[in-house]
């Protein structure tokens, strides 16, 4: 049990405060031999990274990660694998103003009441900042699956506007800042935001990440539930309020015969006709493509002046005026892909402990 | 790590397939000297119970729970308590039919490419069944987390028909059999879902489960919060798809003012006058209600015939005419409480280890 | 994390106090389709059962496991296995006399400065019975291991008097009520033994266990280690005092040389010239034997009166009247041989695991 | 599960290989608000650190730790305490013999085995360096168990030469270069080991670490037994074949009523008359000191040639000429107090969830 530690065996340790002076993270239980640089982490790393459009927030952190253990010789060896990220653009001064004030839907006020003390610096070890160390960990992961498995996050809401799934292009994801597969969407939603921080507000997201390849019977009953563990790592990651399979929740609506997903079979395999399921019966996978989507909350920092109180017990406004994202959500996309593959490698390890 | 356990301190192991002689639960980590008797849980368990109307599965199971260790007159000692609940009405001769029929959205298909084998009896490990020993651990879990924290579920939506959360009256959800808040909406429901059964169809649900009197300060950064372990609770239940906390999935639409929970003080008290974080900030309870949701896919099992495959790998049709819920969200209700009690009884115990 | 939770994939729960209606048991992760009947499990909990000869406690207990869930059809499903086992000569008439009294060796001291209470009844949950469930749970993972890797154990040392190494033949310990491999040690010490029954006394003694054909590579750096595993599995067990790996404690009088295991070729095969290690180099199995000794304590339970006090603070005596092996060392054989089987089975699965 | 973490609550995980560019250790669990800086952490390792005399290493390692998170303003803050060491004389070159031959008595051949790969240089992951993030883990432990917890360890026996007990006295073993409680034996011991360096040879050791001040309950049945989790910690340390609590092996020799520890009462207290338990009853502290003794064993690398293979599986020769300690058990005095501070700690926060 431990409370900084994610997975059981692909298995990762993160530490760190936003504003100290480094944050890092330990993989344990990678397979040896597996060709690993530091440049197989940074290309992740750098898709992550802050400060990259107008849309996220301007701290420029270079996020140059070193490996410090578990590589020799260009491959994995076994032992755990030590990164370390310096904080570089860690302007502490912004900070003084939050010492004594909880910003509403921050984690402040609740660190506070259970610890009895907290870095106040930028979050501290509740900041997103800590989301690096995920993306750092899911490279390793995505390793371990190997190039028969693609994992790949798009974002399909921001406020209202939904994208139209009919226009659904992964390659329209790399073309705009937003990740989005609908390239009319993706100009729609540049508007938008625009509007969204000149109102001096925020805005919420759906990220749908998707994992093609993965072979059936991953996941096991009734406690090591494949969905289950997406469930919980996703609704992990900073500021997510919602998470759905498949379906998720419009499954309610449907009828037994709208949702079950019937089964044919082709080229001597099975083939499912729809995939409601998103992949997991029992929680084990079933071969389709393993699909979870996420809710990010709108960014809780906005230069409105917001009701609070301090430590001191008084009531008080409070307005955030430092670098901030209007929506919190684009920064989740890589982070979300980086989950959904370090519970798939722990998975995969799982299974094959098991059944061989 | 473990299939089969749940929670890390207050933890529970669970054993049994659907039509075994029998199934149980070992609770281990319970602090000692709790009153706890054999009825204490009996009273829970009965509330899970189908074949209590006639929205409910005609399996007949008394689920007479016994007590084997662990109690020692009247009270916990510190030691594991073995549980155990016989199985009584499995007429293996119903299920004969599927012994070679993947049953469509049932975890037949996926246990079988897991393990190249498994019980088809009444879907073996993977049947509902299973929920009622999370019922009874969750019944201890009350006991740790003492009166002054409230567990309550309710249904809030079944098919297309959502309750008015005005007319939300928790006295009403005794008043019918589907826990349903709304004595008007409980009405409705009770028409539709004979239609439902009538079409020979099935229909999904909504739950929500609400813990009062939470204190402030359970859940840790960053793999250890407490909405994250919901979530995983909840979308471990069987037929379950979509989870919520707060504001949920419909956080994605609202602004940061909107959205964000501003604080006041009231008799020298934190208020906060929303709680769309649902009880957490940060992973962490805030000391407002503990808010989730869940989704409940439809019944799977329905009387149309739907296409299938067989293990000789030919497609085949198949028809479910046992005993089975129209609408499995019903009993649902009770299995979310049991894994909100269990996950707070954890984090309660994780919380004192940590903070004193 | 659990407190009656033994390994981390091969893995086993036990539930039970020793004169509760009964003990039992839960395997999981076992691998699928491994044959596996109660008979399987009913012949090591015979050899470990008490009431087998003069030698041993005469309370009887026909130890007839159920296995009910996790196996059909004759074979392992890789779900959960709960065992039961009912406790039938359990007289708690005997033990009226200890309700209050401390017995000095015993735990009943300290499981209520723990926890406050205790179940007084035949040591409760610390009574030496909990073990069966340890040889239950090792005669599952003997069949994961397979033919291939033997695990044997003798009764080296009783009281002062050790066997001749020199004279070591495992056909011998069947021949005997004492594990001992040593044929003219053996009947020695049922002379010796006789003597100390006499003399209201009790004797220690030592075990070796060795498991010979485990493969190379078992155990991993560095708080996974094979060695570290064993030893803690070993001194878990009741009265046990202290663990050998190889040359043990005596590895510290040696010289470099002298302890040192060279290796030199054969058959083009690695061969060691000895095995001071004990099978393992730096926490991974060698493919040598892996060799264990453990210490166990004299029985604590004699009918000489001793000095202790009881639950009011009062100075007073106690004299053990019931029934009582003067020798606990005998019956821990089983068990630790159950053990071995348990740390290599999870260590095999484990090593599949991260290195396929 | 995980290779390389230690304990449960409080929980650390180490990271790096003798040759790469740091090693690391994140410290999880921590309590809040306790009073930590890298001089306290200094402390300990300053007294495990090679280098300061000449009976041990004459590699030169400043050892200088840099905490990175989890201490803000001088205090704990419950987060991940994340501590580096960089490796500064790290002399690759001393290694390139070795790249292809197995040093007998060294992890070489069994990582090789394992892993298909291995960092060869200076013991890679296997070299006692690792230990050094143990000290620092530990001194963060003895920080939880406050200054009512005294740990410490002395060396008892160095080859054939054994302390004499009578002559204990804790002050001397800041008296000499071997942490030896004897003054006339530490003496001897001088000349003892200078004929072991002439002879071009090596010798064991045994330690024994004595933790006073412990209070009644720390430790659960039956799987987390205190003496069980001492046992895997002390038999993890490298080089470590023997473990003993209280009577130790020695118990097997005695009688029961020889063995068994009276109890009396004394100023309202209960007293025991005699510690052949080491502490602990049932696996849970009883309130006397907590006594484990460890054998280490000879250092392996000696200059005189020895018979072993390369990885092409020829049969070579090998004499080690770099620098490497006479005693290596001298050095494991400090690890092994960490250990236990670990071990307690993490026994300490469990009780307290568990029972208050």
């Amino acid at each position: 049990m431990s409370h900084n530690t994610f997975g059981h065996l692909f298995r990762f340790t993160t530490w760190g405060e936003s504003h100290g002076p480094a944050i890092g993270c330990v993989v344990d239980g990678c397979p040896p031999r597996i060709a690993l640089s530091e440049a197989d982490i940074q290309y992740w790393l750098d898709r992550r990274r802050p400060g990259q459009s107008r849309f996220t927030t301007q701290r420029r952190e270079p996020d140059r990660v070193r490996i410090l253990s578990g590589v020799f010789e260009g491959e994995t060896i076994g032992t755990p694998i030590g990164m370390v990220v310096e904080n570089e653009d860690a302007r502490s001064g912004d900070y003084e103003e939050i010492k004594d004030k909880f910003r509403p839907g921050h984690a402040e006020f609740t660190y506070q009441r259970k610890y009895g003390i907290r870095d106040y610096r930028g979050g501290g070890r509740s900041s997103a900042r800590e989301t690096a160390m995920r993306v750092a960990a899911g490279s390793i992961a995505r390793k371990i699956l190997g190039p028969s498995i693609t994992i790949r996050g798009a974002m399909i809401q921001m406020g209202p506007h939904r994208i139209d799934r009919e226009s659904w292009d992964w390659d329209a994801i790399e073309d705009n800042p937003f990740w989005c597969p609908d390239r009319a969407m993706a100009e729609r939603w540049e508007g938008y935001l625009a509007t969204v921080r000149k109102q001096q507000s925020s805005t919420g997201a759906v990220i749908e990440v998707v994992a093609s390849g993965v072979p059936p019977g991953l996941g096991a009953p009734v406690y090591g539930k494949l969905d289950a563990d997406l469930a919980g790592a996703m609704m992990g990651i900073n500021a997510v309020k919602g998470v759905e399979i498949g379906a998720g929740m419009g499954a309610a609506e449907l009828s037994g015969e709208e949702n079950v997903d019937e089964m044919r079979m082709k080229d001597g395999e099975v083939e499912f006709l729809s995939n409601n399921a998103g992949g997991t019966l029992g929680g084990i996978s079933s071969g389709q493509d393993v699909v979870v989507r996420f809710a990010v909350k709108p960014t809780s920092s906005i230069s409105k002046p917001l009701k609070t109180v301090n430590v001191q017990g008084e009531e008080v406004d409070i307005a955030t005026l430092g670098r901030h994202d209007p929506c919190v959500g684009i920064r989740a996309v890589p982070v979300g892909e980086a989950m959904m593959a370090c519970v798939l490698a722990d998975h995969l390890l799982r299974h094959r402990a098991q059944c061989g």
